[in-house]
């Protein structure tokens, strides 16, 4: 197995030269890209690990999937899916056409920006530090590591740069999709993408959803069994952004990607994977990632389909 | 000419049944619908008045075409029109669909409201008091009435729900559009938006316009007059929503709508019309006084074609 | 007058390097780029000419004022617009997005392609003959030019690539704007688009328009006054394809481009003017006819705003 | 397992009366809409059979799968996916939008009507007959069915009122993705689309693809396992039409719809299910045969997420 990783990371490197970081968040812009990492946790616990697999990054949209387990958790899936769709899109990911064209307004799914805001404004809570601390805690627990916070710098750096975001904040905001106040969503919305984790810690957030919501480490259940396959159907349909259908032919796997350049992965029933590359394709997917997923998942036979 | 528009008026009044004033903004539906009311202005000075011509009436987009104006004169058409198009569109007057679609991401013209809010960002001031004082001493000139004010109620209200009108500014502070503190803008497009004016005051600016720039009281030039034919050209063009080009055929003047009930129209060379009834058709179009300006350009003759 | 002419053709002529005949239609790409002509008709039949103003070209879309004309006459106005809209669009001439996100399904206004084909389905006749014939009659009528016939080789050509009209003409009849034969009406509109004249054949047009339907020849009434305040109206709002806007602004006169090269202008109660330049701007306007009548109506002050 | 069928079967039935047949193709809209049937095989040939599973169907878009198999078989992958996409949408199946507004011009999957005649357009054969041959001779291969034919009543019902597709075509021959006769592809299309089927030969279909291409009666490898991986795929994320999310959450297996009624869906590594109701959902799915899909998954345990 260990040489399986390793051969994957070797051929991953090979595309990183075609990609470069997130330009439309200054800070992300910085990070070395020449990286690339990957952790590999089976649902009995049992891991390897290859490359800069514990170089820090931020998480970015992965934390998509978190925060619709909280909504779901807090309000209920009825709730939530009469706000937010359950339909993949051909369109970008901050796109804001459809909110304007689809006759009920709503963001077609949790994994596109629209449809994420939408999900964080459903999140309980007193207040947004209240709320984000509920979100951290769930983090840490499903990523087994207590240790998790987030990057002030790159919530700032959001933050200050997150206009499109705000466009769609407030257009849902015009149609009832949003309730609360549009830039305390927005506040919880930039603080989730920058929470800091490695290869282990999203592995480890794969491998509880591919054991069906229990713990590879205490063996504990952290979620209900329903849960983890609507997140798991969510990251077929829609979670590489509008790469999603190329992924799932070439690759075949569940899986969320940030534009920090980490891709999170759960193959059901067996293992979760975590890469990390920072150097990021046309569509905002790590290039060395889908590379080094797509040779594990021919090589091990990973594929659902 | 008091006779004919009377009759106008009396025209006019057989519709009002068919509209209802604004629902979007609350301020704006606590209004008497049933109020009709013109004031026509001569070049020379001359004027008639109708109905509730006195009634006092917030100016909405009609100060679209004064914040143009303003814009031309501070920066000069070229770096205007380098961020605002200048064609009409088939979209409705919020939409933000063609600031996605198309490649420039320039708002196509500056009477639907995100071109009407990057115009406003191109105002000048050392402060947004200090741009708003300027728009009203223009709003003052223009409308010769120095008592000219706006409505806190309005503003406020406009303030507190103009969430599209946020969505729209934060897209194009994203494209790079507005340059400016994107609240600050919207502040000022809020507070344009609730000047409070009466069928005379509207008139007053149709007939400077119609006079190429001159005043009709005092026979002093006020603007350029190639600066009056672009305002004109835009009212024909896009004055009255999505149905300007049905306006432009069943009444054939430069004309620009509020859904504050107001209607200013300038029939080149001759007068001003101003009228105002707060009942709106489906495009938010003052409907008493379209029928009204239809019946005096078909009795008059009026119409440019 | 006829220096005036001669110095706005010079004027015009200084620009044909920046544009290039029209690609997409075989038949029209293998013309000489460098023809510039121009004639004026006043409405008392006075008339100057200069540079290639006898130079034969395809009628193109300045033909849908024409067949305007005829579906108006024969089934009337509120037959019409009960299937074609009268609003200007932001859109390109070809587009068929609005066919699908529009509820009605109306093409927006007879002068884009969609309305044109839709136009074309209302006129009259016992076959696609018998139709064309009537048109060919009213365009001889109009342009008082017996001879007016149609390009066999031009007609071939559109037909066999016309595959965008296709998309737009079948799109049209499954939604039942379209009653005929969809190949049929196509015939029509492949024929009259290849409709050959001169640059004196669309001022005469142009005279008879700005003449309100009299013949500046004959003196014979050939339209109805109201009919021909429509087509103008139109020729404003949405004439020059998505540059109508500009054109009102730069030229501010009722004007219909094709891609053959021709513009036929019309200037109310005064006189025709038709432009013939082959290379075409990005939006697929005579580069050489625009900046020719922009020069012809700032020099004789002749914008209608 | 017999018990369970007839269980869904019963589950099902509850659910038709809130649907209705196709109306947009007459001959379609005739149908009995009390119908519901289906029939289970697994990759060993063991089947189980219930309710009206003899019962005779158009194929429609199911047959989307046998001609992406064909064009992939006839042309590689990369030839067929440079002129169609891998990625869902979130449009309507029969929607036209996103030819015109995504750069490369290319549907966005072979699932989507435009995708599916595009896909027939790269099917090879001498002549129409020709390749409408060699299809059904796949589809009898594959369904274990030497007596499929096509419906020509159908056929011709879909031909002489398919203009929807026919504005599709055009569109793409316009664009270059389409290359032979646009009438000839869609007559394929047409012809495709009118195959007669019972709920046995898409189960059969379904089992072939779940056992990664062999057949579940003779043991003989039909595809290679590459393409019925391609194929599933395409059937989980857009295989619904615009429910395709919604499906994937509820019921968590690929599966193809179509208008007449029938669902084909797989199980991978276990059986092929056929279900067959006429009594059609808002997005075009069987609505009970939805419903019993999603009691037998729910049931057996049979989501691959």
């Amino acid at each position: 197995m260990q040489e399986i990783i390793d051969r994957a990371i070797k051929h991953g490197w090979g595309y990183i030269g075609y990609g470069k970081p997130a330009a439309y968040i200054p800070e992300l812009s910085k990070v070395n890209p020449n990286q690339l990492g990957i952790s590999v946790i089976q649902i009995n616990g049992e891991n390897w690990n290859s490359g800069d697999y514990e170089a820090k990054f931020t998480i970015q949209s992965i934390s998509k999937t978190v925060a619709l387990i909280m909504a779901v958790v807090d309000r209920g899936a009825d709730y939530v899916f009469a706000k937010v769709g359950m339909e993949p899109t051909g369109d970008a990911f901050n796109s804001i056409i459809k909110l304007e064209t689809i006759k009920t307004a709503k963001p077609l799914n949790p994994m596109i920006n629209a449809g994420a805001i939408a999900i964080d404004s459903m999140i309980q809570g007193e207040s947004i530090d209240k709320k984000f601390e509920r979100v951290l805690d769930m983090f840490r627990r499903l990523c087994h590591n207590h240790s998790i916070g987030n990057s002030e710098q790159v919530y700032n750096s959001e933050k200050a740069t997150g206009f499109r975001n705000r466009a769609l904040a407030h257009f849902m905001k015009d149609s009832g999709i949003i309730e609360g106040e549009v830039e305390e969503v927005l506040d919880l919305y930039f603080k989730q993408c920058s929470v800091e984790v490695t290869c282990k810690d999203i592995a480890m957030l794969g491998a509880v959803l591919a054991g069906d919501g229990v713990s590879p480490v205490t063996g504990e259940r952290l979620l209900p069994r329903s849960l983890t396959r609507l997140v798991k159907t969510f990251m077929v349909t829609c979670g590489m952004y509008d790469a999603s259908g190329e992924f799932a032919i070439r690759v075949g796997l569940p899986a969320k990607s940030g534009v920090g350049g980490g891709i999170m992965a759960s193959v059901p029933g067996k293992m979760g994977i975590g890469v990390y590359g920072p150097a990021l394709d046309e569509k905002g997917n790590s290039i060395g990632g889908i590379k080094t997923l797509e040779y594990l998942s021919n090589e091990m036979d990973l594929s659902i389909f």
